[in-house]
């Protein structure tokens, strides 16, 4: 199999600061949103929980094999795992945009509703949240493109 | 150039329905959300109102090119023509997944509060702007899907 190199395809340096941006935004989004934050009251903030907890693992899992293959210079790139991969990418960079527009939505209407059920201070937590989510979606719809970028190659 | 049919690539019939089908169901989400709503209460039903308002324009105009190609059986497929083509429904299904979303995350907080801000009635509507929405964005991804598969070989 002959090396092609995609800066940011599975298995370079590019490829593992994407993932560890992803996982960083992702959990820096779930923090802001479940920590001392009521979010079960509203279901696009439940929504974005749940798919903050699919990114973060696919991400750190993805991140490690990056690691792996940087350290071990070997990369495990059959055209069936890259699919899969790039599937995977797929899907949850358009949950997480899903997730994050919603947010945003429900976020803006609340502010517009005004004090009673959005206090500043926990308003401002529930907009770093929407932001960090359309961070991780950015990074990894960017993995995605690169790996199908590379696919074609194989 | 030598002739590549993938069929949903611009210039088949394939195209032309999936184009066809964005423009109804865009046009439908438009109706839906701006025939006797106040939907400039809320700024995202405005963004949707926005988003589907730039859907429309492009989707006939590629819907009238593709009655051209397979017309005339001629198609313009420069590589550039088509990286303007992708990267436009590219982006305008990414705008039309954030409106579709903020919108339903919207409606659904509106469901919540109940009776004096969503009358019954209203909120069929918003739901139903918000399904048709989410059907445009599917078709217009899938066109790109396609284009972009056709790429490589051109």
């Amino acid at each position: 199999m002959e090396e092609v190199s995609v800066p940011g395809a599975m298995g370079t340096s590019a490829s593992f600061a994407l993932r560890l941006g992803q996982t960083v935004f992702a959990s820096a989004s779930l923090l802001f949103m479940s920590f001392r934050v009521e979010f079960y009251g509203y279901s696009s903030f439940c929504y974005l929980v749940v798919v903050m907890g699919l990114v973060i693992p696919w991400s750190t899992t993805l991140a490690l094999v990056d690691a792996y293959s940087i350290l071990l210079k070997y990369v495990p790139r059959q055209p069936k795992i890259m699919w899969v991969v790039i599937i995977g990418d797929w899907v949850l960079s358009f949950l997480s945009l899903a997730a994050a527009c919603s947010t945003a939505g429900v976020i803006d209407l609340l502010l517009d509703t005004g004090q009673p059920y959005c206090p500043v201070k926990l308003c401002r937590r529930y907009q770093m949240s929407a932001a960090t989510a359309f961070l991780s979606w950015f990074l990894s719809f960017a993995s995605s493109l690169f790996n199908l970028w590379l696919l074609p190659s194989l």
